[in-house]
C-alpha cells in the first residue's frame, strides 16, 4: 500500500466518494463534502516560562454545518497536520448524521508535544488556541471538546478564556468540562463503553457468542482502557492489551479491574503479574474475535 | 536551482530570517514573523449557469497586524496555493512598513480560471468568497482590494455582498472599486508608475543616465503596460514588451503610447508596426538596462 | 355591503375595539392595538433568468410583542396590499393569545405570482425577502413561517439565507422547515386537523350530533383537505368540496381519503367519480350543518 | 389638474421615470429607484401630561444608499403622510446626487401637530420615535436632520436617546444639532442662503440683471426668512413676503433687516410698517422675476 | 459589640475567611471572594412631577460568576451603601451554591425611599437605574429581581425598558415579574415559605416536637407574612408577630389567616382582635422555640 | 485645616458648587455634576512570578459624556481611592471643557505599589485592569491614558489586551502609546511644556517681566522636569527643585539643561553641582515669583 493512501484526507475523501456513488447522488453532494467549508490555520505565541516566545501552529476546521452547529475535539500533538485535522472533522459530520445529533463535523489541532510544556505554558497555550479561533466557536457556531492529550483541566482553561472575552459565563461552548464546572456525568467513560457496547451488537449480528469471544485491545489511554473495562465487564475475555511502552497477554484473559490499578501504580501495562509481554505488531495479527485499535489511526495497512 | 526552491512561502521566510539576523533580532521575532497569524482556507459553492453547482477553494491569509489592520489583493487564478498566499501576505506586511503605512500585510486567493467562467458565474463567485470570509475582514481588521484577474467590477461585487451582510454602505472595505462606488483615483495606474519612478531612482543611485537607459518590460497587463507608458514617459527608451502572447523587439525603442493603443485594438502587443517577434525566454535574457517584470512570481531562476 | 368594508384592517381594527369595549378597558389600549408596532415596507430586487431585474415590493409587520417575539406567515399573492398584511399580524397577536402561547403576532407578504417566476427566480426572491428584513427578524424578534403559497422549500431557502448573514445555523428563526432540516413533525397537516376539531367541540356545545352532521369544504389546498379529512376521520359526512377550479357534490357524503388520491392524480377535485359538478357559489350557499372556509378571506359577505 | 397629480409619490416616479428615458436608461434602473428599499411604519405610544396615552404614527423611508449612508428631516406634521415621506426620500437621493455628496436619501416623518403637544409631551414623542427606528438609522446607516416643524432642541433629544440606547455619545448620528452639542456652525441659515445664491445664478444664466430683478418669498420660517435677508444683502429687490397669517407688499423693496427684527417682535410679517397687507394667493401669481416659494409643497398647480 | 462590626461587608469578609480557612484552602480562594469581581455606581437623574431633576445613587454588585450568570435582587432603600449592596451580592453567591444552581451572586440597590416618590417618580427612576446597568446585566450575565421596597410592577417596568434598548422581547433579563408578563407561579410565597420549611426541619434536628414550637416573627412584609402564615399551616403555634408600626402577642396563638384578612384592611398587624400590644424588642427577646427575623439585617447583636 | 477637607472628592465637588452657584445655575445641574455618572469598581486577580495569586482593587470613574467620549490616565499607586479617582475624573470634565474639546472627563486607578511588581506581574497587572473594564471603554466611549506610574509601556500592554479581546487593532482605545505603536509625538514633554507656557502668560497678566521671575519647581518625574527645563528654556530663573529624595537650590539659577544629564545619570535632583540641598518643605515655602507644583495633589494646606 503506497505511502499516499494512508493521507487521512485523501482517505476520508475515498469514503465520501463511495458513499455518494452508492446513494447515487449527484456530483455536487460529493464536490460539497469532499472539502471543510472553513479552516482556519493560525500561529499561536506562547510565552515560555523562560521569557523566550514560541509560536505553535494551530488549526480548526468546520466540515459543514448544514444540520446544526459543528461540533469535534481539540488536539495537541506534534504529528497533527491540515490534512489530519481537516479528515477528523469530516469524520465528525458522519458520526454526528448516523445517530440523528442535530450537529455538523469539526476539529482542531495544535502542533504541539504536551508532554515538553510545564503546566504554566500548557495553560497559556491553551487560552492562546482560543483567543486564535474565538470568532469562529461558540454555541451556535462551532464547539470544541477534549481529544488526544487534552482534557478536562485544558477545557476549564479554554472556556474561562472564552467568557473573559465575551464578557460572560458560556459554558455551552465547549463540551468536556469538569463537573464542577458544568460537564457531562459519564463523559470520560462514554467512548470506550461504546466501543465495548458496539462490539457486542456487531457480534450478535455476525451470530457469534459475545461470551466466548476473545478481545485485544491496542491502546490503553482514556478510550483503550474503558474499551477493555466495559468488554470485561460485559463478559468478553481480553487476551491481550498494549500501550506506547509494550504490550501484555494471556490466553486465558486478563483481569482489567486489576489491570487498571495496576496501570494507575506504575503508569503502563507492562509487567502486569499474570501476563507475558508481546509487541504491539503482535497484538495487531493476534488471531482474536474482537480487535479494538483504541490508539492513532491507520494501524491497519497493507503491511499488516 | 532545485524546485524546492520557488515555493514562494520558503523564499519568504529565508528573506525574514535574513533580515532578523542582520538586524541581530531574537529569535521570537523570526518565530512570530514567519508564518501568518491567521489563514482561512474555504469551500466556495457556486451555482453554474447550466443548474449544476462547483465549489472553489479559496484562501485569505493576514501575515501580522501590530501597526494597523491588514491589506492586500485578491487573486483569481488556476496556480493559486495556500503557501503562495501566504508568502504575498508576508510581503505586503513588509511593502507596508517600509513606506510607514500603518497597515499590516494580508492576502486571498481563489483557485480558478476566470476566464472559463460566464460574467454572472464570476459574480456567484465573488459574492460567495466575501460571504466566506465576511467575519474576519472590515475597515478595523482587514482590507481587500484587486490582484491578478480581479478588477473594479469584482471590487464593486465583492464591497456589494460585504454591504448587504453588515446591512449599511461601508466603502471602506475594500480598495480597488470603481471611482463612482467610491475608488481612488490614479489607483489603476498607480503601480505601474511606482516602478517607473523606482527605475529611475535606481538609476540614479547607480550613477547612470536614466534618457540613456534600455528597458524591457515583461507582462502587459494593468501593471505592465502603465510601467511601459510611464518609464517612456520619464524618457527612458524601452526596447521589448511581452504578453502571454508573445514578445516584441525595437532596439530604438517602442512608442509605448501607440502600442497601448494597438494592444486596445487587437488584445496583445504582438505584430505591432516596427517590432519584430521575440521569445519571452528571450525578453529575460536580453542585455537592457532596466528589466521590469509585470507577470507572476519566480521568472528569474538559475535557469535563466 | 360597502367595498370598504371589506379591507381586512378596518375589519380587524372594529373587531379590536369592540373587543376593548366589552372588556370595559380605558381607551389607550385600543390605541395601542388598532395599528401594528412595526411594519417594514422593502423593494426586492430580482434577477430573473432572463438578465433582466424586476423589482417586487414586501412587507413584514410586527402588531405587538408585549408577549413574546412575534410570529406569522410570509403570504405570496399578487394581491398582497399593506392593509391585508396589517391586519393578519393583529389576528395572530389574538390566535396566540387565546391559546395562551408567549407569542405575539406578525406577517409577511410580497406582491407576486409565484406560478409566474421559475424556481430559481422563486428562490432569489426569497432570499431577497429576508436580506431585506433581516435586522427585524430572529428566534427572539419575530419568526416567519409559510403561508398561502409559501411551502417548506421556500422556508428552507429562506433559513439558510439568514444563516449565512447571521454567520451560523439558527434554524429557529423560521418554522414550517423541511423536517430533515429541523422542521417540526405533524405541521403540515396541524391546521386543517385544528379546524376539524374546532369544528367538532362547536357542534358539541350547540347540543348536535356531530356524527350526524353534514358538511362542505371550501378550498382543497393544504387547509382545506386536511380538514376534510380530518371531518371525514373523525365520522363527519362531507357532501361538498371546492377548489380553484370548481367544486363537487354528493349527497350521501364523499369518500375523502379517495378524494385525496384523486386530487394527487389529477391536480384538482373536479371530476370525482361519484360526484356532481356545483359552483363555489352554490357550495358557499348550501344548506349544511359545517361550512369550512379553507381558501382567501372576505368569502361571506352580505352578497352570499 | 386632477386631484392624483398633486399625490407627491406619482410626482417623483414621473420625474424618475423622465430622467431614466432622457438618459436612455434600462427598465429595471427605473424599477429600482420608483419606490424606496425600505420604509419602516411605526406607532409610537406617548404619556400624556394628563396621564393618557396617545398613540402617534411615524415613518422612515430610505430611498438608496448606494452612493453612503441615506440622510434626510424629520417633519412633525399633521398632514404627514406614507405617500409624501417616500417621495421627499427619493428627491433627497438626487438633491444629494446632484452635488456630489456620497449619501442616498432618506425622509421621517410623524402625524402629529407639534403645537397642540406640551414641550414634556414633544420630548417623549421625539424620544419615542428614534427607539422606534434606531435600529435601521446610524451614522453608517440613515442620518436624519431637522425639517418642518423640528429643530435643533428635537434634534438635542433624539440624539440622546440614540445615545442611551447604543450606550455612548454618537454625535453623528443626526445633524441639525445645537452647536453646543456638536451641531454645524450656519447650518440654520443655509438652506435660505442657498435658494438665494442659486436664484442669483439662474438669474445670471437668464442673462437678467439681479440687482434689477423683483422677488416675492412665500413662507417666512427658517428657509423664508434667510431666503429674504439674503436675497436682499445680494442686492435684489423683494417687494413681498408672506407667512401663515398673510402677505406684505411694497412695490420699492421691503428693508428684510428691519422685517426679521419686526417678526421677532410681533410673531408675523403683517403689519410691517410701509408696507400694504396681500393675500398668499396675491403673492403667488404677482408679477416679479423671482417667487421663491418656503412653505410646503405643491403650491404651483394649473390654478395658480 | 462595636458599630463596625455591624458592617455588612465585614461580616461577609469574616464568614468567608471563616469557611476557607475551615476547607483549608489557600489564601487566593479567599483573596478572590473577599470582594465582588465588579461593582457598578450610577448616577440615576430622574425628572420629577414638578419638573426638577433629582439625581439617585445606585449600584449594581456583582460577587463571582465561576459557576454561571450572577443572580439577586434590587433594593430601593434610604439606607443602601456600597459596603451593603457588596455583602448582600457575597451572600448571594453562597445562598446559590449551597442548593447547587449554576448561579453566581449578585445585588443592586438605589439610595432612595420609594414612598417619597409618586408612581410616575418611581418607574422614571427603575427605568433610569436599568439603562444605567444595561451592559452589565442578561439572561447570561447577570439576573435582578425584586428585594426591598421593589415588587413586579417595577420588575415589570425594568424588563420593558430592558426591551426597549436590546430591540426585543426577553424576559429571562429579570425574575419576578408579574406573571402575565412571564413571572414565576408561587413566587411571592417561595421565601417565606421556605423559612417555614426551614424552621420545621431545623427542629426535627433538634428532636424537637415542631407542633409544640412557639414561634415570633418580626417583620410582616412579603417574607414575614408567607412566613407565620406557613409556620402557622405546618402547625406551629405563633406567639407573636411584628411589623414597623409594633408588636401583637397572644400566648395560646395567633390565627395567622385571619391576621392576614386584618392586615389587608387596616395596614398592621396592630390592634389584632384578641392579641396584646408588644415593641418589636420585647419581641426580639421573648421567650420562644422558633424566632423567625423577616425585616432588615443586623437584627441581633450584643445588645439583645 | 481638617482631614476631611483634604478629601479630593469632597474639594471637587465644592468647586463644582461654587462654579455653579456664580453662574446661577439651577440646582439640578449641580446634582448631575457632583458625581460621575458610572465608576466601575474591580477585583483583578494576579497570578505572580511565584505561583500564588493576588487580588489587586481598581476602578475606573466617567464622570459626564455630554460632549463627547470621556478621557483621562490610568493611576498605579497605593494610595489610590475611590474618592480620589471620582475628583480626578470631575477635573478632567472640566479641563477638557475649558479648552474646548468634546471630551468628558475619567479617571482610572489601581492600588498597588508597582514597584514591588515584577515586569511581568505588571504585565499581566495591566492586562487585567483592561479585561475587566473592557465594556466600558472604547474610541467612541472612554479613552484611557497614563497618569502616576503608568507609561507607553503599560499603555501599549493595555492597547495589545483590547485588541486581543474586540478582535483587531484599534489604537484610538487609549493614548499615550509608544510612537511605533500608533503614539502621539510630543506627549512627553506636552504638560510640563503647557505648564511653563501657562505660567509665561499667568506672569504677563500680573504686569510682571518673565525674565526676571525665580522658580521653584517640586517634583522632577515627567511633569516636573519638562517644566522646569521649558521655563528655563523660556527665560525664567530656576532657583529650586526637589524630588522624593529631597531638593536643591541655587540662588542664582539652576542649569536645567545639565540638571537634566545629572538626573539620567544619579537617579536624583539631589547632589547636582553647584548647588546646596534644601528639605521639600523650604522649597514650598520659599520666596519665589513661580511655584510649580508637579507631584501628588493637596500640597498646599493651611499648614504650609
Amino acid at each position: 500500500m503506497s505511502k499516499e493512501s494512508l493521507n487521512p484526507l485523501i482517505i476520508a475523501q475515498k469514503q465520501i466518494k463511495n458513499a455518494c456513488d452508492l446513494l447515487g447522488l449527484e456530483e455536487s453532494v460529493y464536490e460539497l463534502l469532499k472539502e471543510p467549508m472553513r479552516v482556519l490555520e493560525i500561529s499561536i505565541p506562547v510565552q515560555m516560562d523562560d521569557g523566550t516566545v514560541k509560536v505553535f501552529k494551530g488549526y480548526r476546521s468546520q466540515h459543514n454545518d448544514a444540520l446544526g452547529p459543528t461540533k469535534g475535539g481539540i488536539r495537541f500533538h506534534p504529528d497533527v497536520t491540515l490534512d489530519e485535522v481537516k479528515a477528523l472533522s469530516m469524520w465528525m459530520t458522519f458520526k454526528c448524521g448516523v445517530v440523528g445529533l442535530p450537529y455538523g463535523g469539526a476539529k482542531g489541532g495544535v502542533v504541539v508535544n504536551p508532554k515538553e510544556l510545564s503546566n504554566d505554558e500548557l495553560q497559556r497555550l491553551s487560552r492562546g488556541y482560543i483567543r486564535a479561533i474565538v470568532s469562529i466557536i461558540g454555541p451556535n457556531k462551532d464547539i470544541p471538546a477534549p481529544d488526544v492529550n487534552t482534557n478536562m483541566q485544558i477545557m476549564a482553561w479554554m472556556v474561562d478564556e472564552y467568557n473573559k472575552i465575551v464578557g460572560y459565563n458560556s459554558p455551552a461552548v465547549i463540551t468536556g468540562k469538569p463537573l464542577i464546572y458544568g460537564g457531562s456525568k459519564g463523559r470520560t467513560a462514554a467512548t470506550g463503553y461504546g466501543v465495548a457496547l458496539m462490539a457486542r451488537e456487531a457480534v450478535k449480528r455476525l451470530q457469534m457468542d459475545f461470551k466466548n469471544c476473545t478481545s485485544a485491545v491496542q491502546g490503553f489511554g482514556n478510550v483503550g482502557s474503558y474499551t477493555a473495562l466495559n468488554l470485561h465487564r460485559l463478559g468478553a475475555k481480553i487476551v491481550a492489551v498494549s500501550d506506547v511502552y509494550g504490550g501484555i497477554y494471556n490466553k486465558d484473559g486478563i483481569d482489567v479491574e486489576k489491570l487498571v490499578e495496576h496501570v494507575n501504580k506504575t503508569g503502563t501495562v507492562c509487567n502486569f503479574e499474570g501476563t507475558t509481554s508481546i509487541t504491539n505488531e503482535e497484538l495487531l495479527t493476534m488471531d482474536v474475535d474482537i480487535l479494538a485499535l483504541a490508539a492513532l489511526e491507520n494501524q491497519i495497512t497493507s503491511a499488516n
